[in-house]
């Protein structure tokens, strides 16, 4: 697949883009915890953030220099969101597309891009791209139907994960099939929506990469992290893992084929399973900065939310190094309650998103430690 | 001098205060740079901070969850201000004592309490409380017309530096008397306002140390930076300082008993000039973040800003162990249109403070440089 360049607007990495200067609005599609960090990340380097966000008191607009509450697709707040952001960004990737389009129409600059989005949004593009970029993935099977189930799952073998297409996260949308006489109540499960079928992978550890790139083409990655989950939600990460150099050149080409592939700018989760033989999956990206990048926040000079603002205003990438190890475990519901006892913690690096309501499994904040120092 | 409880409030350190919970909101008085950096770290750890400032679109109202534009004795805004903040602060030290007391009467926790701000307000008042306390500093005569100073110079010595009592910062309302001839030039130069003569001080070297106090008594302090100023403004910052164990022992000696004597919460700022002998006098007190503690930004765990923020609201300290060498240089009026230059630079951390007019002097951002690492 070759990057693609929008003929409309010039709008590509290596086109000729002036660095946004201080003082200048950048945009934020979402109002979660990512949204937050993004905007204070943008504060810190002197930009004005705004986010546009239909949830009242969002994470992210109560640490913003404005916040425009509507509907994504709201005409009026995207009119005035285009007014006063030259450069806009997305904390989810389920934006509508149109919504995109319509910014970008209205001369706004949007990082990453509408190629991004539309692959990370749809799981059979975003296989479909992986294989077009030479990168290996889980075996799948498109499903537009139950019947289709039992011959897919004879061909990558049981059990097998039936996901949604769209919108599924945090394991949401998900059903194993073991057997073809599961096909019917799992893809009613997942609410009989155009559907993926991937075969199992047997992987060793689940590990990520975040990775960067400017709108020069440059790219910058971070040591990858070792991450854990539970039913589905991340639940800790360790960085930067343990692998073998080789096994670190062969993620940084992993993220490099898909930066370029997309003609990606900004930061980039990309969820990667390590098999037996070293060999690496990539499981899933995000168009976006990604909780298994939290760890930065402590441990490197510039943290992934600070290198997405300077990616997307066109400022040079900066270094990806850490100065120590770390460990990010997430505060999910009412674990966020114990936060008097992280404050008390030396060790404890202590991270809450603003959010009232403590629902179960809630992202409410997360506290990274520092485990040791990094070889000079 | 016994540290003061208020009777009245039963507002102390030692009181019992309950920790203030996340997303409970945190007053701020006045919109600069130091309460938009203390509202980025109230964001960190959860809560909302509302920011009190006559001047529209202020660069600490631009990342506050909320704001109130108005002047600061502005009855209906008090009472908002009031309403909202259970726990409120300032980010500079002529807030109107009367604003203070208005503030606490109507329950909400000042943090620094009054007796603080009282002191560092008035230069008279805050060198006679360093005497009482037991700390050095320079000779003084208290000037009430310019027909005292040929007296007092007589008595401290030519030249002496001669300052209003109240209001003067980064340079302003100074002037050097050399002479007793000089006393009526001098006195109309600083506005012929009540003032202090200061006698001059043949320091070695200007260094500062950063110290909090929290309402349990719980007293932290970072290690001396060493600074230098052009033009009454300060220019840079290194730190740690290279001082024997006994100059860093007599420094934490003076914090702790100014934090004490004034019955302090919260982050102090304490400048001294050391003295050929080793002897550190006291300068000037800040009460609240201040400039030679931006360094902790980007070299400690917990900065300045997280640890104000803590202390004021009963949190436990946080560490004050920086993890490497730093040095801050501050960018003043155009130095900031250099900001592309620093971005590029892979070594310096550079912060913004999002103003848009860069009158000449104005501290616009600050740039932090690690230097070096330190040993375990």
């Amino acid at each position: 697949m070759t990057p693609v360049t929008d003929q409309a607007t010039g709008e590509s990495a290596g086109a000729a883009f002036q660095p946004l200067p201080p003082t200048a609005t950048i945009g934020i599609l979402g109002g979660g915890q990512l949204g937050r960090m993004l905007a204070l990340a943008a504060a810190r380097l002197g930009f004005d953030a705004c986010i546009l966000t239909p949830e009242e008191q969002a994470p992210a607009s109560r640490v913003a220099a404005s916040c425009l509450v509507a509907a994504y697709d709201d005409p009026v707040a995207l009119a005035e969101f285009a007014a006063r952001c030259r450069v806009a960004t997305f904390e989810f990737e389920n934006v509508p597309a149109r919504v995109v389009d319509r910014l970008r129409a209205a001369g706004v600059r949007m990082a990453p891009g509408p190629l991004a989005l539309a692959t990370a949004q749809d799981r059979i593009a975003e296989k479909t791209f992986f294989r077009a970029v030479g990168v290996d993935c889980a075996p799948f099977a498109e499903i537009a139907a139950a019947a289709h189930i039992p011959e897919a799952l004879a061909r990558l073998g049981a059990p097998a994960l039936l996901k949604t297409r769209r919108e599924g996260y945090d394991g949401k949308g998900q059903s194993w099939v073991r057997a073809p006489g599961d096909a019917d109540a799992a893809f009613a499960a997942i609410g009989a929506a155009p559907a993926i079928l991937e075969g199992r992978v047997d992987f060793v550890r689940e590990l990520s990469v975040i990775a960067a790139r400017g709108w020069s083409g440059e790219i910058a990655a971070y040591p990858l992290a070792e991450n854990t989950h539970e039913n589905g939600v991340l639940r800790r990460s360790v960085a930067p893992a343990r692998v073998s150099d080789a096994t670190a050149a062969q993620a940084l080409d992993i993220a490099s084929r898909l930066l370029v592939g997309l003609d990606y700018v900004g930061v980039m989760g990309v969820e990667l399973f390590e098999m037996a033989d070293g060999r690496l999956l990539v499981n899933e990206i995000a168009p976006r900065v990604h909780n298994t990048g939290h760890w930065t926040l402590d441990a490197c000079q510039v943290d992934q939310f600070e290198q997405h603002i300077r990616a997307i205003a066109g400022w040079p990438l900066g270094p990806t190094r850490p100065f120590a190890r770390a460990e990010m475990t997430n505060l999910l519901g009412d674990e966020a309650d114990a936060w008097a006892v992280y404050a008390a913690d030396p060790q404890a690096r202590l991270w809450l998103y603003g959010k009232a309501e403590a629902t179960p499994g809630r992202k409410m904040g997360h506290v990274n430690r520092l485990t040791g120092a990094l070889p000079e």
